[in-house]
């Protein structure tokens, strides 16, 4: 029996996460994982990609387990310095371990090499067992459009500003209303090599329950990427991220309002759309919704979708492959 | 009583100690030091500046003592990480701490602020209690010649290599002869701003015991800074690195053969010339090169040059003031 071939649409911690219990549900599988880039941010100089790293980190065994993003074993002496040197921002916790991927994929990204090259490289040493490609070698940064506090006070709207997304997720714990999600960059942006024929070739595409707007979206967003996937031969099954009206982690919410959408399981499946989706799975508790998405064209099931550990995560991985061959048949 | 102006020509270790010394012992002079740069390298896409960084660290009390170079309390997380990603040089000991400076330097640079003003930044976190100039703005890098073992063997003359200075110093302990000293850019390097303007102004200026060939020789090298100290009407006092015809440390004596001068205090004398030097300190044990220098036109005296602690180095200071006002008057 020839390797089966999955491509999964990956965000940070929720991605990873679900991509660790589907190697452990199908370990013979060639899983190519894309990656979103519009949450990476130049810090102190240097190139960071959080998502990325997330993915690699978890797979490759080097993940702080508990905090879900990180280095396990870190320390803190660098950014205690750069503190010391009034240099910020304080709000984003890099350690030592996680500041030598930095370092090391900024030196690469200088000397000419692609994200994509980089990625591969830096792979080399975590062996996550799967292919994690960049959606883009090109810059694309998810902004979010808020209120602007310190704008003077006058007629008219009130006054916005862009901040950078991790400004907007990390430094201000989504605690301010998001008007508008702008991955800035994507419509330049071109797939990373492998990505289109990585989809193309794939004999299931997955969303794993990922942040759908800032996470799957942002991929979504690079031209030629939903297409490709609304246009595959295989399948495409999405795990719902929110269970029982509210995110599973994270704040998918606050993300969800600003394009509009109701935080249900229902309506992220319709947010993707029959155009996009064949498939989705929505929480026990949400069985209720399953006659609204399959009202909608997208064949859906109703079964667990709490990550609590690897195999509920293979469990639900498992379900995502039948339903499927279910899609398929 | 105005305050007395007082420039040194710095390199790392015996430039920073000597240092010390000299804010001991009079501290309220204004100093001004001109820092080599030409051992600056860049490691892992970073900007790392050893002398500038001994003499910062020593001066602002972050300095591992016994070393000598880099920071106490120092963590090694980041060499290691990198080590795991097969990163190199591992020859070279970046520590947590030290990184930061370096992360902080390189986004300054990389922001188009001169190494100066960068310099002037980290000294504000630092204090010194100096001015600290790197000698120019340019980038100046000293390489070595040395034998290439690995050149295929042929007729006709052995075949060499110039490596960076730091390979030579650090990873071959300058165990292998030096054939030539060459400091990379040097012609066509500026001085930094303010480093003339100092040595115009300076009513006192210093040689510390630095190497004679890769510290001082290296700002030396700069065009304009030779001649703006021998054309100075402050007087010029050195200290002699060399006692007893050994380096009192590190390794002087391997590039003072490279330029074909002998490891004796007096030949260092004679080495920067009565064009440069009117007075010059050698140890006690080398009293007997007092007249040999003074023969040479450079007003010599014999005292203790072995800076064992901060005391010990405020008296070779004094000495060397002495010995100024003894050659002024």
């Amino acid at each position: 029996m020839p390797t089966q071939r999955i491509v999964v649409l990956a965000g940070g911690i929720g991605g990873a996460r679900f991509l660790r219990g589907l190697k452990s549900a199908v370990p013979d599988a060639g899983i190519t994982v894309i990656g979103n880039t519009g949450d990476d941010i130049h810090l102190f100089g240097l190139k960071v990609c959080p998502d990325l790293d997330t993915v690699m980190y978890t797979l490759g065994g080097g993940i702080h387990e508990e905090q879900g993003w990180g280095r396990a074993g870190e320390s803190f002496a660098v950014k205690e310095e750069l503190a010391a040197y009034g240099v910020g921002p304080e709000w984003f916790g890099l350690g030592d371990r996680d500041f030598a991927t930095h370092i090391v994929r900024t030196q690469m990204l200088g000397a000419g090499y692609p994200l994509s090259a980089v990625t591969e490289a830096l792979c080399e040493r975590w062996q996550p067992g799967v292919r994690l490609l960049p959606m883009s070698d090109d810059r694309v940064e998810t902004h979010v459009l808020i209120d602007d506090p310190d704008a003077a006070a006058g007629p008219g709207a009130p006054s916005r500003k862009a901040v950078h997304f991790q400004e907007y997720w990390v430094r201000l714990r989504a605690g301010v209303p998001a008007h508008a999600i702008i991955p800035v960059g994507a419509e330049q942006a071109k797939p990373a090599p492998g990505v289109l024929e990585a989809i193309a070739a794939a004999d299931v595409i997955l969303f794993p329950p990922s942040n759908p707007v800032v996470s799957i979206g942002t991929v979504l967003a690079v031209p030629g990427i939903r297409e490709a996937v609304a246009g595959a031969s295989a399948p495409v099954v999405g795990l719902s991220p929110i269970v029982g009206d509210a995110p599973v982690r994270g704040m998918a919410d606050k993300v969800l309002a600003a394009v509009g959408v109701e935080s249900t399981a229902a309506a992220v499946a319709g947010h993707y759309g029959s155009g996009l989706l064949d498939g989705w799975l929505v929480d026990t508790v949400d069985a209720g919704a399953v006659e609204t998405v399959e009202a909608a064209g997208i064949r859906c099931r109703a079964v667990p979708l709490m990550m609590t550990d690897t195999e509920a995560t293979a469990a639900m991985a498992r379900e995502a492959l039948a339903l499927a061959e279910e899609v398929r048949a």
